[in-house]
């Protein structure tokens, strides 16, 4: 690392300083950092990068939401295996357009998904990159021992559940696209603001994570992260099995559902393939899903049953209410490209 | 990650495939990987990365030794902490101008590495980029509880130590720079090759490092990434001490001050301030400093005393054999500015 950029992380990540204390043995300042893990929990490790031009521009994200974002879709990774987020290290390939200011707004951002979330940042790289900027986030994660919930365990019979509600970040990057092809970028009617959050500053699913590692009768996991599409295939192409979701039961909320109609876009397509939703898709044994619902909805959590496994070679149907099916592509797909 | 991007990573990382055991619990392909530690030790965790244009170019650098160093340079903060390194995740940002089948090369001499260290890569990221490749690579290895090696422990009184030589990596990068700008890249002396080597093909110091972690009396340690000048900067800082480091003593290989002849250049300025030698430096108590030395000889590793810890603020001085001493600045350079 050459002496500016030692100079740029040291500032940047300051508040990282005397972090020492729960477990954390060395943090930022030396070679590498180190930690310990208590004997009956086992240590969850996952990475995601964000590129600009790829990921976001400058013209649909905030820096703080640059740097906000890049900590979720990692902490949502840990909360899709049922584990609690501990540290994450950070590399930056910072180019000469960014100033170290800006860089400054994206740390800040990750602090502030830090604080949300219990994490701390103890590591990372700073580099130059000679054009955009790139994020490249560590997550490391705890969970008991021999009890991660994987792809790898749907089983026929299953009901498939969804955390939250999904489409919404893809209906909110909509929404930015238009508001930069049109006008200023960032102004947009305030009434569709919460849809802009929902793709800005997405929440990860910690607390749902936790309860289904803890609940009884639950198979597979997985993140939407590339849309439910995507996700669903991953789970019955790694557990082995067919599903089948049914279109009218999946989560949408309203101010999607309006907004789409308004711009005349599917909703449903958003859901199934839009991504970056951070909710948890899963499976858990048909007897057990009233329990779960009622588990998660003491909680104050939201939960939605939207289909079963059923036994067949890896495949993935949408239902419609008339009784008719469809095979679900496999591709999330790609915003910016 | 896009379809496409899933199916390189599936092909690139496939030897990764059915690699469980050895305390990992879940390797690539779920949302993050999982391992065990035993309960007498502690992880160790850092991160490094290489951009292109900013730390190699593709005259300086096959795929597959892009790969491999930037497993090294990782391989070597572990080393630096006394550590054993245990598992790795890559993060690839992939421009359109590499070819699936040159990155599958990078990934070739990443899993050299792999074998030669004992490392396995159990995740990571792939996305596009828009210019540059990136590489960023997550290390994770381990260490006795409480016994890692930390830059801050250097005490007045101590020897200075570095093990094999130094300067040797800069010497090759000159080499390459000349005949890349002379003619054909790549092409150069073969009574050279061995600079050119220490360039592409650096070791990380995990022996030794083992050594330094059981032995007695060690104070701190760092690795030469950045220069000599810079590493006993870091140290000095970390621990609040002066170091005086002989300017005869510093072991740089006599090729290596053949080619600084034959060139005209320095070889005491690539020692100190070259880097990417990926040996370590660090301070042991002045009265078990030859038991040390013994120690290397019998494990047939290179080792050499090149100065002392003083009580002082913060500084480097180098020694010349007439007496005379100079401040060092602390800067390591890039390279490719």
């Amino acid at each position: 690392m050459a002496n500016d950029e030692f100079s740029y992380i040291r500032q940047w990540t300051g508040r990282s300083a005397g972090q020492a204390g729960d477990g954390l043995v060395v943090g930022i300042g030396d070679d590498a950092a180190v930690f310990s893990v208590s004997s009956d929990k086992e240590v969850i490790a996952c990475c995601d990068a964000m590129v600009e031009t790829v990921h976001f521009l400058r013209e649909t994200m905030h820096h703080t939401d640059v740097g906000y974002k890049s900590f979720i879709s990692n902490i949502s990774d840990i909360a899709a295996m049922g584990g609690v987020p501990r540290f994450a290290m950070v590399t930056i390939a910072k180019p000469a357009a960014w100033t170290p200011e800006e860089c400054s707004q994206i740390y800040d951002g990750m602090y502030e998904a830090c604080r949300e979330y219990g994490v701390r940042i103890i590591g990372g790289d700073t580099v130059s990159a000679p054009d955009a900027l790139h994020l490249s986030v560590t997550m490391l994660g705890e969970v008991e021992r021999g009890m991660a919930l994987l792809r790898s365990a749907a089983k026929p019979g299953d009901a498939v559940f969804v955390t939250g509600t999904v489409g919404g970040a893809a209906a909110g990057l909509d929404l930015l696209f238009k508001v930069k092809e049109h006008g200023t970028p960032m102004q947009y009617d305030p009434y569709w603001e919460p849809l802009v959050r929902l793709h800005q500053r997405p929440s990860a699913q910690v607390m749902a994570g936790r309860l289904l590692q803890q609940a009884s009768g639950i198979g597979a996991l997985n993140d939407v992260s590339d849309g439910l599409a995507s996700e669903l295939w991953e789970i019955a192409e790694a557990s082995g099995v067919a599903i089948s979701v049914e279109r009218d039961m999946l989560p949408i909320a309203g101010l999607v559902r309006e907004y789409a109609e308004t711009v005349g876009k599917d909703a449903v397509d958003w859901a199934l393939y839009g991504g970056e939703d951070y909710q948890l898709v899963g499976t858990v044994q048909g007897t057990k899903a009233e329990i779960l619902a009622q588990m998660f909805a003491r909680q104050g959590l939201s939960f939605s049953l939207i289909g079963k496994i059923e036994a067949g070679s890896p495949q993935v149907f949408l239902q419609a209410p008339d009784g008719s099916s469809k095979r679900l592509n496999k591709d999330g797909y790609n915003h910016f490209r």
